[in-house]
């Protein structure tokens, strides 16, 4: 059974897509209603499929520029394989499909919602449930399935399917980076692309259509309404599902990474644990795998029976589906834990004091589930202080309505204030979870803090999903002119769904947080760096770098958003203008148009961001190297850089998003009227109108920069992992594709220097053909305190004899 | 000569403060015109006295209460003394008397500024600059000669007037401390308590009187004009005062311990000096001094000759004025570098690798000049910048005023996204200035380099307080009905002081930052830490927390200006109801009544910013006591704390004072009129209601949270100095008040461990009455680097002895 365990997370990953498979079927089955209402639906497909089309060929080329890239580092870095490339494809490879399955059924589902709204509340529930389940079960599933498909590959590939040494893992685990930084390449296109991309269109279609033509939303007389829903689905389902694939993938990564160094913490090999030898590196795709099972049984429990329910029992049905899933991953995760660690205690190198509080501790293995529950709990917590700040109802959002009465400027002020006051509560939360889950497990406890949170990702984007599902099916029963009965329903389906987009923000700001804590720890133990010390002026200078990044990016989107959008504005007007008959509605639109405007907008604007994202980390490394820096300062200036983006990002997520939520929101009160000064104040008053230039300016804050953070600090920091081994001290060479055979030696060599002082030297010696890698470990005891460094050293036997005997001579 | 050198800035700010003092009579015996102005002018001057008296009554709460908390600090800590609770009191007095002094001068200016406008131009310019001088000398002078005035005293106090050893000059500067934790305090309550009066003074003017009853700006029948006149002062004279007055302070001061580690690292005594061995401590006192001096020549720059002279030739008037001025800084900082530094070279510990990197390394003194000029270009450049990008007719702005053509929303975003970019190139300079300066001369180049930049504070303030003089100007002739050419040249002055308002703003923000940096060295430096290592999760924590503060701060500040602003502008429709003829001007308004709100509501909401503040870095230092973290470990988390503070700090003080000003320029550009889309569009358009809305979020951020942030990066990290030696490993103990005899004994012990490494101990040891202090180095030398570690101990001879020789066994 033991043996077999490295197979099983993909075994369950392939349970997942085949559960998903039957869920299309079943979904693609159901009605999808008559003439008008198919035409409509068709024409969101294939603006869709428009945007992903060319998204796809600006992809393939960025895929092919980032491979040369990687060859590059491949060649200069010996632990750096080729096989990277091929791993990267593939991660984006996946994403990209993903990211496709779930538009596609998204945009299959809506029409079939519509039309089963048409008979109840409860069908239209399902089906629009079904679509998003489909959704979040391909992310996951082909999430987990890539991952552990490829570990499986390299791990026979260069390992022989055995457990050799940690370095040989590191070479694993590191070719495994190419799949998550692949993910992640195309979580940027489709996140910031897809943001500017429905921003665009909603801005274009609401400026001129509702507000200078006076027609209704998503009236079919609209040119830009077709790009405005493609744009529900291009954003907020496949940006969403591409950000989420991403940090799943890059979560059980760094756990796995981290896992690697445990074993080299109790020694290079663990005795008892009978997983090959790898069990701390199995645990967080076990997690992620037993996860999928686990939201399959969440979605089967989202189900209501009567026809006249409201939002709170669809909520409630939700919660249901949400709450088991979450209290089933923590129950796993206690089983998996106890079963797949060595049984009673893990070594681990921890900060504990001052410069030389580097110390190694036995823990006890029961500690990894306490930090698990750390990430459970806290992912849970953060995502109720997102609903609390933008939920209608809440004190915040009525605080914004109150102060939209005294016009848009003071609403403003309101609405920026709420998402700032936001981050307090958000900030806490997440230094209390890095704080438990390291003083519980270390930087591996944080780690698998992200995997049990991320493992519900399946549900979790099961529920954001409908939403979207919802709000388009809502829309096609408005251009099909359907009874209002069905708008009612899909009302408060949307409803839910609104509610639901805010908590899933908070759910992927805090994974993204989480994911890039640990992508930053297992950045540490890949360049061989013992810390990060901002006292040093060029490190703290990248500091501040990093930490003005995201407020530029942000700005850059925003701008990218203003740009299209005006562009979408000079389309409709057009249209309006010179298409006779399209206000009468005898005359079609040429929505084609105004879907290529969004399109092309959203793909070139996007450029500049992405630019800034992926430049400054490899400028960072690159420059100083020209002027001859060390690599150990530059590993901990980039590190500096990363510690700057993923602090400042986090701040900037919450408070884009938060605002622009509660914005939202206020602005949605006036639909049922509000209590202002004593009087009730609906629609059309002067301070709905305010409450609509609010929500016009949290529109790309909540929708384009605020959620691209995420993107933004999880690629920066895996662009960081994959630069890592450059600056980890390694020396020239390569290792040859041929089968790896694997010699070792163990030289241990104690000698007390001084009363109370000792010193072990120990080397870890794998020779291949002319190559030798040697792992050079001095481990220092001085009153009982340890301090270890460590030392790479690549080249012909003869030469790295040498060097480990000058070592061993100066230690 | 040199021997005196000490006694020089203490003099040249006598001198400064003589001139002052001459210049202050010059004005007042202007003419302060008839009967009307004189009555207006006498309004704003006795609410500002309002003001200033409500505030000095919450304050001297407050200086009680902080009294009691450094009282308990100098108990805990031997090497903080309890005079550290008079120098505080005396930096508190000193800030408020230069505050004072500086809004007495500036309301009585305004109205003689007003008669000079009656003749000519260039009068108005000479008298209201005149006024501004007044408030930069009196800045400058009364920051310079407290600082050095306070030195000696603890000099010849502790150390008898002659150089001992460095742990005694370190007793000195950590009681001066007090002085600069007192100045800043003071600025807390001025900035953000003035920036909240003017805020809720300005809106409640304006929503009430020019919107709801449409009279015109400053019109003797609003109620809430005084208040809005004396706002100016408060905010943006008596503020901008005390923010550089606490800079000013704690640049030198920094700077100063910093040159005390460098006796330090050059073996404790300097030989070569013959500034009494204080060389490198002096020496930042003397280019303050020097500054001086050198801001009385540039002010006697600026003047006019032309009457018929536009706003061109009064800004080349204060340009050439400034310019002469950062010149001749640079030109006595060569001077004052080598002559008073160690002729040659200066040793100083550098981190120049990775974690053993730390390097002692002699420079050339001469670098210390070049780290000058880095902080005096860095700081030219930072304000050209500023200017940039909230300057009229200049591309940001102008994008704003096209924005506003598709209503406040668009033009929101725009703002937002001018402020969020204008973080690129400001942060980009100052990570170089970080860089370049360390890199020429480590953190005491980073300390000269804020102190160089920092010299010219009294000819920054004179430019920047002579701006709200003219605008109040402005006001009393309106209020007046003068002649419209009186407004007009009133105007002149007023349009090119709101460009020097945006510059200072920048110069500010610059300051305050390079000020925090030298703080957050000289904290390093103080707990004896060797870094901060943001790999360590509590550290990393911190940072978090710390980046979360200024965004919760500056939201507390903009909520505070909304709630005060609502009381103003109910008291000013109850005034226009219930008083019968006010807008007939023929009943007058109850001007106290608005002026009393704005003081009570400025200070009653500035609590929980202030709390903010203070609380958070001793609740970082106090609780983790409690659970009994290593002090080395909670020095880190507390410096990760001040860098987190700072970078984000930083980041939003730019991002909101930049978007603020572009916002008001990009509304002041309707006045003279903009070309929108081929039209030229002027005030009341639709596009200047959104231009104003636009004005209206920018406000806050401007005159209230951006500026707010400059004294909360500095507090923060002064706090933090103040409790440094807590967390400096030192033990319980204190030094009497006794004259202290000082006896020496130097032990030096070096043996070499193995080939290639060598230790040196060395130990220096005070004995006085029962006590005695030792501080014990031991130097390692590995491969030609050198780490070194150092520890005191203080209590019994026999007790410090046991201990010592327990370190050396250990060695």
């Amino acid at each position: 059974m033991e043996s077999m365990m490295i197979y099983m997370p993909a075994i369950l990953a392939v349970v997942g897509l085949a559960f998903m498979w039957a869920k299309r079927s079943w979904v693609l089955k159901q009605d999808a209603g008559d003439g008008k209402m198919k035409d409509i639906s068709s024409h969101i497909y294939e603006g869709a499929l428009a945007f992903l089309n060319a998204e796809y060929k600006l992809l393939s080329f960025f895929v092919v520029g980032a491979s040369i890239a990687l060859a590059a580092i491949a060649y200069v870095v010996p632990t750096t394989h080729y096989l990277i490339i091929v791993a990267f494809i593939f991660g984006a490879f996946f994403s990209a499909l993903a990211g496709n399955m779930g538009m596609k059924i998204a945009t299959k589902t809506n029409v079939r919602t519509t039309q089963a709204a048409r008979t109840s509340l409860p069908q239209a529930l399902k089906v629009s449930f079904g679509g998003g389940t489909v959704m979040g079960l391909g992310v996951a599933g082909l999430a987990v399935l890539g991952l552990t498909g490829f570990f499986i590959l390299f791990f026979h590939y260069f390992m022989g399917g055995e457990w050799t040494n940690t370095t040989q893992m590191t070479v694993v685990l590191e070719t495994l980076a190419g799949f998550s930084l692949g993910a992640e390449s195309i979580a940027l296109f489709a996140r910031v692309g897809g943001g500017i991309y429905t921003k665009a269109a909603d801005v274009g279609a609401d400026l001129v259509g509702k507000v200078e033509a006076g027609i209704p939303e998503d009236d079919p007389r609209n040119p830009a309404t077709i790009a405005d829903n493609v744009g529900d689905n291009v954003g907020d389902v496949a940006g969403m599902g591409a950000d989420l694939f991403g940090s799943y993938v890059a979560t059980v990564l760094a756990a796995m990474v981290l896992g690697n160094y445990i074993i080299e913490d109790m020694g290079g090999n663990i005795v008892d644990a009978g997983f090959g030898g790898i069990g701390p590196i199995l645990l967080p795709m076990a997690i992620a795998g037993a996860g999928i099972i686990i939201s399959i049984i969440g979605t089967l429990l989202v189900k209501i029976s009567s026809n006249s329910a409201k939002e709170a029992e669809v909520q409630k049905a939700l919660n249901i589906g949400n709450w088991t899933a979450i209290a089933l991953v923590a129950v796993a995760s206690y089983f998996l834990v106890t079963w797949m660690l060595p049984k009673e205690t893990l070594t681990m190198g921890f900060f504990v004091g001052g410069a030389e509080g580097f110390e190694y501790m036995d823990i006890a293995s029961i500690r990894v589930f306490y930090a698990c529950l750390v990430g459970i709990v806290v992912g849970g917590v953060i995502s109720a202080v997102t609903e609390y700040y933008t939920g209608l109802g809440k004190k915040p959002v009525l605080s914004i309505v109150q102060n939209s009465s005294t016009g848009a400027g003071t609403n403003i002020i309101a609405g920026l204030a709420t998402g700032m006051i936001s981050t307090f509560l958000s900030v806490l939360l997440f230094a209390f979870a890095i704080w438990a889950s390291y003083a519980f497990a270390g930087f591996y406890g944080v780690a698998l803090a992200a995997s049990a949170m991320m493992a519900t990702t399946a549900m979790q984007l099961a529920i954001d999903a409908f939403g979207p599902i919802a709000d388009n099916a809502g829309g096609i029963a408005e251009m099909s002119e359907l009874p209002a009965e069905v708008r009612e329903r899909t009302d408060i389906l949307d409803s839910v769904g609104n509610t639901t987009a805010a908590t899933g923000k908070g759910f992927a700001i805090a994974s993204a947080a989480l994911t890039s804590l640990a992508l930053f720890a297992a950045y540490v133990t890949f360049t061989g760096i013992d810390g990060i010390n901002i006292f040093k002026a060029p490190v703290l200078a990248m500091l501040f770098i990093g930490g003005m990044v995201p407020v530029v990016f942000s700005a850059l989107a925003m701008k990218s958003v203003g740009k299209a959008a005006m562009k979408m504005v000079e389309e409709v007007r057009r249209q309006f203008k010179s298409i006779p008959g399209i206000m009468e509605g005898t005359a079609k639109p040429e929505y084609d148009k105004c879907v290529a405007i969004s399109t092309e907008a959203a793909l070139k604007e996007m450029l500049l961001p992405g630019v800034l994202t992926i430049g400054f980390p490899i400028a960072i490394a690159l420059i100083p190297m020209l002027f001859g820096y060390e690599n150990v300062l530059i590993a901990e200036m980039l590190g500096g850089y990363m510690a700057g983006v993923t602090v400042s990002g986090v701040l900037w997520a919450i408070f884009q998003n938060n605002a622009g939520g509660a914005w939202d929101n206020a602005k949605k009160s006036f639909e049922a009227g509000v209590m202002i000064n004593g009087e009730m104040t609906y629609k059309g008053s002067e301070a709905h109108k305010a409450a609509v230039t609010g929500d016009t300016v949290g529109d790309p804050f909540k929708d384009t920069s605020g959620p691209s953070m995420n993107i933004l600090i999880k690629l920066t920091c895996l662009i960081g992992l994959v630069i890592a081994p450059i600056l980890g001290g390694h020396t020239e060479g390569d290792i040859p594709n041929e089968e790896i055979s694997v010699g070792m030696e163990n030289t241990i060599n104690t000698e007390v220097i001084a009363e109370d002082i000792s010193k072990e030297v120990q080397v870890n010696m794998t020779s291949e053909g002319g190559e030798t890698i040697a792992k050079v470990r001095i481990t220092t005891t001085k009153k009982g305190k340890t301090t270890v460094q460590q030392k790479t050293f690549i080249g012909t036997e003869a030469e790295v004899e040498k060097q480990v005997q000058d070592l061993k001579d100066k230690a």
